[in-house]
């Protein structure tokens, strides 16, 4: 049975860019299971299915329906153990925590301060004084300040993705081999900037842009097929 | 058979800091082997046995010898795979280097800065001279001037180690309900610090603090035991 999928989207309906959205489409497809997607925007909290925290990702998976991404992922792999598994076992699960936790406080962090003015432009016009209020409360500052001076910070956030530069250096997925939901994890960061914005967030010819190329790929190219700018 | 691993001393024989010789000493009571350090300085490249690359760890194992932290930990693995998991799977292997990348290009390369002249103080006679020349020859300035401002830049190095605080607020371990390698990589560098320097890294009530002391009281408190400062 087809699971049901609230996902962010901007003014155009299938401009999809909520970064833990995008980790279940991926995970989704990773474990085989086919989804249809319902566009969702910011201020229709009552469009949701019961129970849900205001926030996507919600899926409804016949009458179960899970939110929050991280419970999704565990409520997939529970429920399909017999697909490719999320983590590979316990550790892995654990270890994917820690991934996630650095996707969350540093490379998301330092990414919506560049991109979030590319935001507020796409997102849907009854979304955009919402958005724009939220997320300035959040700052402290209007979002046309927020991204000022990203140019001048582009270096710092480059050299904060040491710890991923290293990684997919040295192996072909954050998970080794094969990708799996770390990788998911921190690919939805950078979809999220890449439907939205047509900033350039990686230097030529560094290998995160290898792997984000190889992420890109996936499941036919499900996220490569997405609207969103090069790269 | 006891496996011989040679290990960083100072000027005392007994006090013993370095992080990569850290993750395989718990590694090693991890696996439940039995293993004689021998204490080995800086200066004596020469008295490692073939072959090396002039750095400890190095381990002998029967006639096998194996140097560089993170092989030791693969050959450990490969060798007693019937002894406790290391990484717990080929996507647990895999994540942890992500952890250990994240603990070389963040956590050390910010604690370092803090307690580097701490280190030069507790270095071997012999070993001072080159110590403060190859580590003032990397930071291109004196280790005096590395750490002049360390006060001042504690709140920042406090901040870079959210992902760490995040993962050990929400469980017990790195790697989940129990620890294994990635839980040694981290602990590594904590206890390397330790060993050398009464600076205090973190703010009263941090949860690596109570994820720290977790980690002092593994294996009979093998870390807590050692000569160090407190904390």
């Amino acid at each position: 049975m087809t699971i049901t999928m609230y996902d962010l989207a901007g003014a155009e309906a299938d401009r999809r860019f909520s970064p833990f959205c995008w980790r279940i489409k991926m995970a989704l497809a990773h474990k085989g299971l086919a989804v249809e997607t319902v566009p969702w925007r910011f201020t229709e909290k009552d469009k949701l299915p019961q129970p849900n925290a205001g926030r996507v990702p919600v899926i409804a998976d016949g009458d179960r329906v899970v939110h929050d991404s991280t419970a999704i992922a565990d409520y997939l792999e529970e429920r399909y153990p017999d697909r490719p598994s999320l983590f590979g076992g316990a550790s892995g699960r654990a270890l994917t925590r820690f991934v996630q936790n650095w996707t969350e406080t540093v490379l998301q962090s330092g990414l919506i301060r560049l991109v979030v003015l590319d935001i507020l432009r796409h997102c849907a016009p009854q979304d955009q004084a919402y958005f724009r209020r939220s997320r300035e409360e959040r700052f402290g500052a209007t979002l046309e300040d927020v991204v000022r001076d990203r140019d001048a910070r582009l270096p710092a956030f480059r050299a904060s993705l040491d710890p991923l530069r290293r990684t997919v250096e040295r192996q072909d997925f954050v998970c080794g081999s094969t990708p799996a939901y770390a990788d998911y994890v921190v690919f939805g960061a950078f979809q999220w900037a890449r439907a939205i914005s047509d900033f350039e967030l990686l230097a030529a010819g560094d290998p995160i842009g290898v792997w984000r190329r190889r992420m890109l790929a996936l499941f036919d190219g499900l996220a490569r097929r997405a609207p969103a700018y090069g790269g």
